[in-house]
């Protein structure tokens, strides 16, 4: 419980003038896309042009998925309890935890951990599928419940491949990909966060930054989704949940 | 933007020793129930025992109502999405807002605005209800979705009534309940909201405060909720929306 | 992803009528307190006239601890941003985490873990904090910032004391403190946390729901602080953070 | 309470495909940036270049402002309580209210209103400023606690500029500006919400989406600090309050 000075590398603010990592705010805002500027306030320095192209899709694709993704649902009713905009995107950030939003930092950790082994990325996938099945873990980051094959994954490595963006975590995460389809006899496909995973692997963020992209990624989908229930529906209706019974105690005295 | 010393009044905490409003928390634990420390901390004072009765029935009243109200689905829908206790309690308490938990509130506003009017309850009642229907305002805290009658409205005004608890507030509530009926033709009764309204105005609590009592009887119903779908369900299950159809733009190129 | 009814065994909701765990609600009303209808509704059984009085006790105990907890500056934080009540409530409750209010929860799963074991409570606590010291873990519900001695402890006890109610959970509690003050060579006594711990646990509750009757217990608190924050103090005043300063990179170019 | 199937027009989602607005997601993570994402999802219709450019700007613009917003206090308390990533950003979020973040929208509602009037823009300014000094409002949107002139504010309309880029809403902006200097006696200049408030009315949207854009702008900043905060301090450390003093009722008995 000290009240001693503390430190922060962010931004710095003076009267007039502002600058984020040492860039003035009005050269980045006059020379950087959002997704470079995305990528210098986490990572302190500024991307190389095929980082921001990758930048710019990871956040891109994960931008809206309709209407079920349970983030929605959570904007959606504090938004029809008759709550601010802000607390209603609040309530969707506030749902998306381990199961949901969580692959990619749950894939990005396995990733970190095993491309620091020695091995090439068949041999180490191998043994990392290995290790999986023994732990009973399902590889986070593979597999999807709607799309077979995830085609913002491809899209993600085709953009990858054309800019000759390729390190140990990419090649590690299509080395899983194939270790999986052999050792469980049928495809489980590396999925949009699983892509992700590995792009950020590569370019040297920490894994517990993950859920971090897949948010500042999914907001202007809240922020439409919010806006949606703000102006075409009523208060207070019924979006949920599903049919239930109860199966408590039958009624009874007290005393 | 000043940093000078600010005020506070509500508790006293020095080393081994902390004290509620001038009452030490260890008499505090022993004298004093829930809901009266609930009455003591928002209102400075002890309730009289009809006022820690009342409070404590009032308290009660709203304790659950079911697994269909939206806060219901804000802390379920947090909790499946893999995150923790205090996040789905908190994701539950951000959906009670104007239109769902609000009309005590509201109710209370309009009690303690019209209940300084001169006049007798029956008159002012009268007068309301035109207003009312002048500004084309539903009055708050009558009338229920699914109860016709809410058996919580009688319990708490029997209770009252028991003590020889009754102000001007009770009163005009009972009046606006006559006048509705009166001038719509059919009853529209007071509901557990408009009941609570009328007696917290009666102790003497601003309206302010009408969302914080539904909030603190609510929050064991939705540490019931929340505990259930940590323990009775798997994780991102589907919990809503209700079926839905997509109805945007059709595929189209870009360029 | 089923759409298959799902349970609940809470609250029964039919027109004109509530019952919670099989009572009615106007029955719970008039007969049980807000701590007795908390021990109902988490526990689906009525409490013993011990185990309501001891549940008062919790619930009361940790209604407030004045200005300093994170947890009341998320709340005022929150509300003099100029946000709604429920939303500085639940930015109040989002505070309350492993770090703040966790030791409950953690203090009572270690012993719930440990009560199973055999032998008595003496040698346990000693083969414990052997452990504890091995494992490198403080003990949680132990020790205080503020309070050497923390009164609403010895209050907690004296309350089971009087009432003749003890378990092996309080027994190993007690054990505890006395095994880590030989083992450490000075004192470090049990914290309301630990002491709430111990209670609940003998009371048969799941370690899982000890951050819930925390957060139970201090809504009253957050509740008055917010409170004072929107009739005491303007908008955006400065709440914090305490002093710091800039050590990022200093001005450079782009390009 | 209906069950009736709701409509929604963001994302069209089927087994292997989605699309934003009616494009293919893989379109747009190869063709679009961020920021014309932000505007179709909002829009449903792509931007032009130069409305391109400036939503990139105004996203950039308010990417972070140091450590002393409350934003930042609520997301770095929420970390600092022990809690999720997504937890403290949604703690941050919850913080950006009427009294912070919350010119944009205020600013553009009143723009919006006094835009559709008739008059050219000194007129319409001279005659608003009169009417805000009649109704004791303060603009919302000019002036800055640190900045006297804001450098952002500059540049975004240096960028409009050299993009040709105006309409009747930034003309009316700069309109007030003037009125409010010669009617004060003193420059009360335009801020970037201000700013950010004209330029989002010209493009067309309504204000009440004004929040929903600071905030898409602030996530970085606020996942920096989140960031930060778990990465390079201790849990649960002094963030504030700032000093205070306890005046409360003295120490008195029960009963």
């Amino acid at each position: 419980m000290s009240d001693k000075t503390w430190k922060t590398g962010i931004t710095k603010i003076e009267p007039g003038k502002i600058s984020v990592k040492g860039y003035d705010i009005t050269d980045v805002m006059e020379k950087l896309s959002y997704a470079e500027t995305v990528y210098l306030i986490l990572k302190g320095e500024l991307p190389s042009k095929a980082e921001a192209e990758l930048m710019n899709a990871i956040l891109v694709s994960s931008v809206d998925h309709g209407a079920t993704p349970p983030s929605v649902l959570g904007t959606r009713t504090v938004m029809s309890g008759g709550n601010s905009l802000n607390a209603a995107l609040a309530g969707g950030v506030l749902v998306i935890g381990d199961s949901h939003g969580g692959a990619i930092e749950k894939s990005a950790r396995i990733m970190q951990e095993w491309a620091t082994k020695d091995g090439d990325p068949a041999a180490l996938a191998s043994e990392l599928v290995d290790w999986l099945k023994s732990e009973k873990i399902r590889m986070p980051g593979f597999g999807h419940r709607i799309h077979k094959v995830d085609p913002r994954t491809a899209k993600l490595f085709e953009i990858a491949n054309r800019l000759g963006y390729s390190g140990r975590h990419i090649e590690l995460c299509k080395a899983i990909e194939k270790a999986l389809a052999a050792k469980l006899g049928k495809p489980l496909p590396i999925n949009v966060d699983g892509a992700i995973a590995a792009v950020i692997s590569d370019m040297g963020f920490d894994w517990r930054l993950g859920k971090g992209f897949f948010i500042i990624s999914r907001m202007p989908g809240l922020l439409a989704h919010a806006y949606e229930e703000m102006t075409r529906e009523k208060p207070m209706r019924k979006l949920g949940p599903l049919p239930f019974d109860y199966d408590g105690p039958d009624y009874r005295d007290i005393d």
